[in-house]
């Protein structure tokens, strides 16, 4: 049973609502013709009604017990916020242009993760619209978009989203939803929607009232956990099954990314998140093209990507913290959270090898042994980043990596990852160092929730030693300070930064043995004393050789490699790209390299 | 590190304790000679001192804090109970006699659940020695004790043991248990150890002072959850593995039973579960004889008995709580409960074919989804039991199965346990029909505690029909009833029922066609309106046919089988085993087959 208002074609709407504890349940139409009708509950707790000539745009809530009015929780739009009346929306409306999209696969996809609300000054769905040729031309094929369920006041991550199936009115609803997904399959681009089955925002959350969807058996950082494996936990695990269903049907949307699985609680012998990723995979047979889950998981588990007939749970690839933690060390020396487990060159060197770092190992930030040898996952199944939401705006003052380390160490990391046999995904503006920060903000209208957040956020920070306070996640300042100033990406160093990740993105499509590649292909080794990564890697026909020096001082070095020649492709300290100058002939045959502090270069070899 | 004292040939003895959040900690001797010593802590939090000429029997507790005096955790020996002071235990000093042991497969086991506190009037390992003879001569081959740790009060069922190592002092101690392992041996029989790692018991439980051995992320239907996944679980589950190598090694356990692992709650992609079945397993290859560990888990779920490099546990056998609850309904009529979801010929069938009946289905008492097919996994992995210390002790009026239902009812219930493929397991007692209930009893010095277990144990009964009031788990004399009686073992049907098991165990053991076999060995089928089930068993020289009537009438029934002859192996019906007389000709060639009511008959088949 798919919960929600569903129009027809003869202008019917049948609304149906999971209520398995309510005695009674009655549809009230607010708008256009105030009424309220009974609804029918069958034997697994939904009740119905079948209203005839309910136009797109009728407002209506529940009422619970003739007590309790609550809007939908499975509403498709609530255009005047998380209290207010639902309204139907007809998702079949809206006239698709993309017929011609095939999709594209997991392993050529160059992520870009951005926030609706922030990518743009306007924040709207349209306003991403009008992004997304420069984006195209800077060799992204997918847009992956923050939380879009419908949040708590005016703006927020998305994370604290309560109505999973609406999209937020103030991004531009679901219609601009729809538009968005339809403009980027008509530039050639997936549409990755990042989803949150792990919790329900504080504000606005009036689940629990209409049945088991919380269990006190499990807590997460954010309360009771939803119920996957107690009672009830069928219609709980049906009514986010839908939601993914949902976006990829009536959307049109390529992929999700499951927000913190590891909070997700479920020891049940079909987990809920397998037979979420076994769904959306036989939707994707059924419809003709693919369909990717990525997760976010703390656990550097490999069965998380391991398929489910090998009680897998699934999913098509992970985000690889370990990649952007291993990385973000080596430039910048941090070590205290979570950083004081990262730091050598074989951390880098494993991940580039392996995809996880921490494969059992004692990890101090946990407190534990930590993670499992994922050395047998191919490399396809891991996304990585030099920064993303979380990485920027879960640091005290928000800032970019680009604003904490030098330019010519921000032009080492983009290298790092896009040499990397992973999916890289870029945070929004960072391709042209962006100056805005990306802070975290909330607009609860309750002022002890966004106190509690503010002291929330001070104790997770408190084993990092990055001083200073933080700024107020409810402050309007905060949010403001948050949107990109497209204007810099064509100033100074911001438009050499641009230039640079267009280059880089470019030979990552040019060359074959460039990109995601069969674990055979690539080789890494690493220099502890001298801060250097060597990089081999091979396609058919081309070998390619990527040298990283992550010192402060110009090395001499030797690669690693019989005598060969070869033609440099791109050094990041050339002064093309603002650095100091190359130190490399353009093309030789010598045992030595000399490379500049802080460098990437690219060889390929005859 | 092992937690405990350790007693060293030079008569000194290493005290060792973990207690990772203590300034500082002491060991407080109490006698002989009455001191205080101060302790070192390690990186990992254990604290240590080694103290000469410490001769066994000597009594002591930990001072956390300058503080707290509490016994050990790890406490090998309490003599006074759970709230007296520790005493050191020498294991090394017993003088084994088992040398020529060399176990026995689990696929051969007959097990038989015995309670050291009732199963004689003396309740002791010794008098459990007393009773071997006899049990051997039944064709009993594997004693399994309910739990023996600490517990508090006189008595207990075992659940609520607080000192996992420290074997109970009413039962003799740990000395106790090592002649009664001994014994065993030596009258051939293996010993398997119920031990409890899903909770400790509420009174003197004082883990909670030394270290974050419990979460409050995760709740057990006995508070927070032990912490096998979060900060400084590493050194939690040394705890508990150590407990299991303890029992091998120190007492020549040959395999643990481990009590509800539902209740262990661990999310992380090295499992508790799998370390402690591959550290027992590496165990038992080095020791040379093998050692095994059977799960009691609630979810049917193969994962349970799947090896660990396939992500699965790593259990050898899990207990089959769908062949007792689908053959008692069948027996009994109740349907209320859990036992709402049995009842059906079908399920019987389903779980000789397959071992877990629920493999997806709804159930009722679950209130969702439950189980996954079993269908792979090999019989030998299977526990069934037609009673055990729960399907008894659970029930309001914790009667037995034969006083439950017919005479003739029961004799088919043992006969489809023994004829099944899997492995059987009696409880002591229901080899001679015993008249004595098995109550739930418990003796806390809390009268609230009392009263709550009282009272959770009514709503727990709330969900069946069986009416009327539970003994108070507190009251004497419900302990009284429990010990088993003896002298009815000579008497009347008790006598009959002792020779019918004696008969079928020899059975089971003379036809290489019964006993535990591969799947492909058995057919099995049903027929749900005459309440019929055939069962054919192959070997390689010999070919048996088992029917079984779950009908209140006499039946005329063909079997599912080309034309053959047959001889009667065995009829339940026959009036040796105080039956109303067999109706089968002890050798025939032909068609029907008339099976009395509530029977099982066995033949071989030429």
């Amino acid at each position: 049973m798919i919960p929600g208002p569903h129009t027809r074609n003869d202008g019917s709407c049948a609304f149906v609502v999971w209520a398995p504890t309510a005695n009674t349940v009655e549809l009230q139409i607010e708008s256009p013709r105030p009424s309220r009708l009974p609804m029918k509950r069958d034997r697994s707790g939904y009740w119905q009604v079948l209203i005839p000539n309910t136009h797109p745009g009728t407002r209506y809530r529940y009422v619970l017990n003739d007590s309790l009015t609550r809007p939908d929780p499975a509403s498709r739009y609530q255009p005047q916020g998380v209290h207010e009346a639902s309204s139907v929306f007809d998702s079949s409306s809206f006239t698709w242009t993309d017929s011609a999209w095939r999709g594209i696969p997991l392993r050529k996809m160059v992520l870009y993760e951005l926030h609706v609300g922030t990518f743009t000054r306007e924040g709207t769905f349209d306003a991403v619209i009008g992004r997304l040729a420069e984006l195209k031309e800077l060799g992204i094929n997918a847009v992956e978009l923050m939380p879009v369920a419908q949040f708590p006041g005016r703006w927020n991550w998305g994370y604290d989203g309560v109505y999973p199936y609406a999209v937020q009115h103030s991004y531009g609803g679901p219609e601009g939803l729809q538009r968005l997904v339809d403009a980027c399959h008509r530039a050639g681009m997936a549409v990755i929607l990042d989803v949150v089955y792990n919790h329900i925002g504080p504000e606005g959350n009036y689940l629990a009232d209409f049945g088991p969807y919380f269990t006190s058996r499990h807590m997460t950082p954010w309360g009771p956990a939803l119920n996957f494996d107690g009672p009830e936990s069928d219609d709980v695990r049906t009514f986010f099954i839908e939601n993914a269903l949902y976006w990829l049907k009536d959307f049109h949307i390529d992929g999700l990314r499951a927000d913190a699985i590891h909070a997700i609680y479920d020891a049940s012998p079909q987990p809920f998140l397998r037979e979420l990723n076994a769904r959306v995979a036989e939707f994707a047979r059924e419809d003709g093209r693919p369909r990717y889950v990525i997760a976010e998981d703390h656990w550097d588990d490999p069965r998380v990507i391991t398929p489910g007939e090998c009680l897998g749970l699934g999913f098509d690839a992970v985000w690889c913290d370990d990649f952007h933690h291993s990385l973000h060390t080596l430039l910048t020396g941090e070590n205290t959270g979570y950083y004081a487990d990262y730091g050598e060159i074989s951390h880098l060197v494993k991940c580039y090898r392996e995809g996880f770092v921490y494969t059992g190992e004692y990890s101090h930030w946990m407190g534990r042994r930590h993670g499992r040898s994922s050395a047998h996952c191919p490399p396809e199944q891991f996304v990585v980043y030099t920064q993303n939401h979380d990485q920027v705006g879960n640091r005290l003052s928000s800032d970019r990596l680009c604003n904490r380390v030098s330019f010519e160490a921000a032009k080492l990391a983009s290298g790092a990852m896009l040499c990397s046999p992973y999916v890289p995904l870029l945070f929004m503006g960072e391709e042209f160092a962006a100056g805005t920060p990306f802070p975290f903000f909330v607009d609860y209208s309750d002022p002890k929730l966004n106190e509690a957040v503010r002291s929330g956020r001070e104790r997770e920070f408190a084993r990092f030693t990055w001083g200073g306070t933080i700024p107020h996640p409810k402050a309007e300042e905060t949010f403001r300070s948050a949107p990109l100033r497209w204007e810099e990406r064509t100033q100074g160093h911001h438009a050499v930064m641009l230039r640079y990740y267009r280059t880089l993105l470019a030979l990552r499509r040019e060359h074959a043995a460039l990109g995601v590649a069969e674990r055979s292909s690539v080789e890494t080794t690493g220099d502890d004393q001298k801060k250097v990564i060597w990089m081999v890697r091979r396609a058919e026909r081309e070998r390619l050789l990527v040298a990283m020096n992550f010192s402060a001082v110009e090395l001499s070095v030797t690669p690693p490699l019989d005598k060969v020649s070869w033609r440099v492709l791109l050094d990041s300290a050339a002064s093309e790209w603002n650095g100091p100058g190359t130190l490399l002939a353009p093309v030789s045959t010598g045992e030595g390299l000399r490379l500049r502090p802080w460098s990437i270069a690219l060889f390929i070899l005859e």
